[in-house]
């Protein structure tokens, strides 16, 4: 196979994209060789030689042992929020809700994507929670059965463990009209009602 | 910046990339480091050393010299096709209705983005006319005003060579319903309309 033809393969393999965005997005990088294509080559390059997961909390980092959160002092060591990926690590850091520190799961269980608890970084967790200051362990998952799953595993494990678990609310997203809600999340909301004082 | 933070930016600079869609392939990327981020370097640094444009039509090619297709004998050498680029030849060669060569210009003109006759392979083309087989040029460019203006220029740089030059038809494009045609198409489906014999 032709190296153009191998590289547009490789593109559409990533997520989002299909053939089509793979074949314009080639083209742009080799018609901007030196301004795009160098560069991206360069960071890609970087990232492969620096960039590892946090020892602690799984986050990507190119601090050479713990990331800079796992080291920041004034953060919070007895709040635990318990997260999928990466992703989410930034969302809740643009939200400035939390600060406290995280720990990165690396998925959820999921029996059709064969991810079983061995292949989440559940035991660094129970380390982490064995190993003291935490108190409070917030499983911030996502809201899908697969999540729910996790969240009832990770409740078992913690168990003889002297900590607090809880999970996000459910309900109205803030900004949510109620005839765009799925029947999910009305039946929820319902359920979760809170009366007004 | 962060060397994760550098490689995000360079990918939301792809054409229809954002900061969101950069991120997400960012870290799909880290988590399958050997799977695809590893792969992908790989194809990139590949194509950076070996993929070059064919002196002649001026296709990308990993070829030494003259591109597959201009090497190619039982290609049509009297028929000339005129593109913009690369993803032209591609969607020209899977319509499997042009036998003949190509001659890729690298654009249009178009005051707006500054691009003039020296930014375009127009010395290549002229000189192609001149050394012979070429009877017939097609110009194969958008149909819009700065491929018109393209149009005209490279027809008066050619109106001196022996050569016919012809652009594509203009109409409704096959599978099209008038109530969704702009009305560019409509006005120009009426002017060439064609007697029904």
């Amino acid at each position: 196979m032709d190296d153009l033809e191998a590289l547009i393969q490789r593109i559409s393999r990533l997520p989002g994209l299909g053939p089509r965005s793979a074949q314009r997005i080639a083209l742009h990088l080799l018609k901007r060789k030196e301004r795009d294509l160098v560069p991206l080559h360069l960071a890609l390059t970087r990232v492969i030689n620096t960039v590892h997961a946090c020892p602690e909390c799984g986050a990507f980092t190119t601090k050479r042992e713990r990331c800079a959160l796992c080291q920041d002092d004034s953060r919070d060591k007895t709040h635990l929020c318990v997260i999928e990926d990466m992703a989410d690590l930034w969302a809740i850091e643009r939200a400035r809700c939390f600060y406290g520190q995280y720990h990165i799961l690396g998925g959820v269980l999921s029996a059709l994507d064969g991810v079983g608890p061995e292949e989440l970084r559940l035991d660094t967790l129970i380390s982490r929670c064995k190993n003291g200051a935490v108190e409070e362990v917030i499983l911030a998952l996502s809201a899908t059965l697969e999540g729910q799953t996790t969240i009832h595993y990770i409740k078992a494990q913690l168990a003889p463990l002297c900590v607090q678990v809880s999970v996000l609310a459910r309900g109205m997203p803030v900004g949510g009209e109620v005839d765009y809600l799925d029947e999910g999340t009305i039946h929820t909301a319902f359920q979760a009602r809170c009366a007004l004082e």
